[in-house]
Parts: structure tokens; C-alpha cells; sequence
């Protein structure tokens, strides 16, 4: 069937996206997603479990480009060399598509529910990238603290970037917070 | 009522831990922890919204202790000083009943909506540590940053803690890992 129905999946991701932001998240269901979409209800849950798996789809995805980032970093770089160039290169992705990452931003904030499971989504990109540095021979606990680091200077970053529509760009604004951080451990007092 | 129910809150979370330890969580229920606490299941809803409710019961005294800690640091402290008192400062606080503590850790990982809540709690407090800073004068997106970290530094030293019973205690795993970290970034390439 999937001649007839060509990028289903992104059609019915797009689609969501609208009618999440036009009447809320709560309020749309999977049958007007498929019919905005041009696509049957069936055709809608052969591609995602529910309609808040549409707004998480992108996981994996984001989980190995912060692996694969990782993993090749330069023989010698150090760990928080690592995460930065990985947690950069997320930020360019999304910088891609700014009006899909808002619009997306704007739906999940709104939803307890969704909030919640974005940081468990969050979470779970830590543990990818501390899977990462300790396959590059970095031991724990520095390899996990390096990871929860990168998404917490993440985090921040991106929270900043939405608030500024016409700022710098979010892999400019991860970078900056990075080195403000590195900045910011230097000025505290030696162990 | 209250002088015929001396310490109802504190004997109802109590059972209610003991029992999700016991027999699981989902299948506990609110009479059954009213029960075990020799009290009415009227008094439980007194108390706590619902039984998930009893395990985050102790957030807003968490979120206080953070908040105190930092606007307690001295005049000139560097914000990830402040920031490593007050999180030293919550771990000391967890190190006063460590089985306690491990008990709800072990019943909050084998769910997971308790899991999500859990990361959720944690958010807060990091929004809570940035307030504070910034009513120290420190301006944002320094605020948020430091505070984000802290939770990261937390969180890792946390897991460590947990997975370590006879290592060393809370507060000295934290400040460690703070160190470590800090200790990280000056390894980074310079920007």
C-alpha cells in the first residue's frame, strides 16, 4: 500500500503538528490527523502507537546522532570536547526546522503529560551519550557526568533560544553556554 | 482530630513505603496504607492527594533547603559554589535515612509514571536554584545554567551513591563529582 501513500509518515507528523498548535493536543484526535493528512485513521496507527508518540518519533533518531557525534570525535578529545561538538550538532538539526522545533515546543509545554515525558526523553539522551564516551574508554563516573552535563548546558541552551526568536542560532547558543559553564567551574574555588 | 492522630503524615508515609516495597506499588491502595498506619482512609485523603502523592510529599522542604542554601552562601561565592553547598547540603539531608531513601528509589525505578514524576520534581528544583541565584544578582543564562548543572552533578552522584551501598556517603559522592567535573572542563579545549 505504501506506493499510494508516499511519506505518509512525515504527512501525518505535519499534520498533527498543525492541529496540536491550532486547537491543542488534548482536543485532536488520530481521525482528524489522517484526515488533515489525507490518510486513513488505519494508515495513522500502522505508523505511530498514539497521537503523542507523533511528537517523540524523532527519539531514536536524535539518540544516534548524538552517539555517532561521540563516537567520532578525534582519538585524543577530551570528554567535554565530545558531548559539546554532540550537543552542537543537535542544535543544528534543529535549527533546520526553527518553526517546527517552536511549534512543538509550544505544544508540549502546555501539557503536563508531554513535559514529563520530554524529560524522560531528555534523560534518555544522556544515557546514549554516556553509553558513547564509555565505548571511547572513558570510565565511570565521568562518563555519565559529562553526559547528564551536556543536556543539562542543552537544556538551558534551548530554553534560551525560545525565548529569543531572533537571536543567534541554538548551535551558536550551546556553544556559548558551554563555555560559559566552563567558565563559570573556573571561577569556583579549588577542591 | 489531629490530637488523636499524633504524626498521622509521617506514619502514613511510612506505611505507604513499607508497603510499596513489599507488594508493588500499583497494587497498594490508599486503605490499605490507612490501615497499616492504624488509621482511617478518610485521614490518608486528609493528607495526601493520592498515593502517588506520598512519595513527593518532601519536594517543596527539598526545594526550600536549595533555595536557603544558596541565598546563605557567602556575599562573594562564586555560583557553582553555591551551587555545590546547597546540592552537598540535600545530599546530607537524603544521607540522614539512607535505607529510607533507597527504598523509594527502588520503588519509584520499577515505575515508570513515578519515574517521569521523579525527573520532573528534579526540574523544579533546578528551577528553584536558579531562582535563587538569580536573588543573588546573578544574571541569566548564568543562573540556569549553574542550577541545571547542579541537578546533573546530583543526579549522577545520586546513581552512584545508590548503586555503591557501602561506598562512601551522599555528601562526599556529590562534592567529589563536582570536583570531577570541574576538573572535566579543564581538560576542554579552550573556546
Amino acid at each position: 500500500m505504501s506506493r499510494w501513500e508516499p511519506n505518509a509518515r512525515g504527512r501525518l507528523a505535519e499534520a498533527a503538528l498543525a492541529l496540536y498548535g491550532e486547537q491543542g493536543f488534548d482536543r485532536t484526535t488520530a481521525a482528524e490527523i489522517a484526515a488533515r493528512a489525507g490518510l486513513t485513521e488505519r494508515t495513522f496507527y500502522r505508523h505511530f502507537a498514539d497521537k503523542r508518540e507523533v511528537l517523540f518519533h524523532g527519539t531514536d533518531m536524535v539518540r544516534e546522532l548524538l552517539a555517532r557525534a561521540i563516537a567520532d570525535a578525534p582519538a585524543g578529545a577530551a570528554p567535554m570536547d565530545a558531548v559539546g561538538t554532540a550537543v552542537e550538532a543537535l542544535g543544528a538539526v534543529l535549527q533546520e526546522n526553527p518553526e517546527r522545533v517552536r511549534l512543538r515546543d509550544t505544544v508540549i509545554s502546555a501539557n503536563a503529560e508531554l513535559r514529563e515525558r520530554e524529560l524522560t526523553k531528555l534523560a534518555g539522551l544522556a544515557t546514549a551519550m554516556a553509553d558513547a564516551l564509555r565505548g571511547r574508554g572513558v570510565p565511570e563516573p565521568a562518563a555519565s557526568l559529562a553526559a547528564e552535563t551536556g543536556i543539562a548546558v542543552f537544556r538551558t541552551a534551548f530554553a534560551h533560544w525560545i525565548r529569543e526568536p531572533h537571536g543567534p542560532d541554538l548551535p551558536g547558543v550551546v556553544r556559548a553556554s558551554m563555555d560559559e559553564l566552563g567558565n563559570a567551574f573556573a571561577r569556583r574555588t579549588p577542591a
